[in-house]
């Protein structure tokens, strides 16, 4: 009878740590509506991912919005410029990566909130993470702050006083290693997830993408195999 | 020679309104990008008319972007909700109108803000008004203060310390006569803009609606004729 329980939008890239954030908002007895954006990433194979673990969390309802941020350009993620490979994790926090698509996290959580406001939710689950992604101006903790106080004045609720908006961020302060096990502990299927930037034809993992660097150094820390296909494995 | 210019993104739906702050972003000297969202608004004619405008002002670029949030609902402009009509400015003023869009300007101003990172624009200019539509909870100064603090955290700017996010709304505080005639002094061509949200099959205004109502008093009150054509008159 899950008509009582109190309704969250979860954007849902299909990637480890927003299914581990599906996860989490799963058990924490809300029930979910999941949003994922087709912004014309080069990993479009992630789309599928989303799909599955929509599924596989039976969630109330699965949306995929089709936005495309190529059209803007200035990624290597949305546009014709070379992911970066074998970078080491040291490397990866200098500067802000070429992988960085410009106001990304602003445009999904405005469309997370433009849902919410039609469903009457107030609670919104994002996996935007801190420490992996430190060269990411939207994945940090102020960010997150300004998007719920903008939330909050944005729309009828701000006027009428019918709620406040929450921005669950519960992976924001974990490393990959603490994300690996708390998806385990929530009952991720980490074999529907999709993370490689730069998949190859089969779909495979490259293995030496950033996201993938990453994602192998959390399952190695945290002691588990990581069961998605790679073209090769870690470094 | 045009590209020593400031850059700028204009949101620009093609209604009196946004062509108006396109003249006034021309008028002060800024490059135009002007960025127009085909939503699924019911009154998809005003995307040709936002065309016709980015023409007469000869922008730099004029792109249009598809995102439709009649996938969200909740709103008489993206679903099949009448759009109420023949209701008085008072009428108008009570409480949040149906055709309010939830969380829309969050969204516009989000997509605004990722052309802009890309091009290394660091003004936005959009054409927000407190006065005619006092019920749209994201329409207050307020939450255009929030937007800008936001822009600043999200984006690389914030970051690397390369600039500061204006957000430009000059017609935040006019009424519609006032905006009838600055854009009147800044070089609109009112006959290429459209306002209706419920136009005729010949495209014609309603005459009707908040908005025709809200436009033709402001065409009024300024002693000027609207050169639209109309299916009804003011009434």
């Amino acid at each position: 009878m899950g008509h009582s329980k109190k309704k969250a939008v979860v954007l849902l890239s299909g990637g480890l740590d927003s299914a581990t954030v599906l996860g989490i908002a799963v058990r924490q007895g809300f029930s979910c509506y999941a949003l994922t954006v087709n912004y014309g990433q080069r990993h479009r194979v992630e789309l599928a991912a989303a799909a599955r673990v929509a599924g596989h969390f039976q969630v109330a309802q699965h949306q995929e919005i089709n936005l495309n941020l190529r059209q803007f350009g200035g990624s290597a993620l949305t546009a014709d410029i070379q992911v970066p490979t074998g970078r080491t994790q040291e490397e990866m926090q200098g500067g802000i990566p070429i992988t960085y698509v410009p106001a990304r996290n602003t445009v999904f959580l405005s469309l997370a909130l433009a849902w919410a406001e039609t469903l009457g939710a107030f609670d919104i689950f994002a996996g935007m993470n801190a420490i992996d992604y430190s060269g990411y101006p939207d994945c940090r903790p102020q960010f997150i702050e300004a998007f719920k106080t903008l939330a909050n004045l944005a729309t009828k609720a701000g006027v009428e006083g019918a709620g406040n908006f929450h921005i669950h961020t519960p992976l924001i302060r974990l490393s990959k290693k603490e994300i690996v096990l708390l998806g385990q502990e929530v009952g991720v299927d980490f074999s529907l997830t999709h993370s490689c930037y730069n998949p190859g034809p089969g779909k495979e993992a490259c293995g030496e993408c950033d996201s993938c660097k990453l994602r192998l150094a959390g399952f190695e820390q945290a002691g588990l195999a990581d069961p998605v296909p790679y073209l090769r494995g870690p470094a």
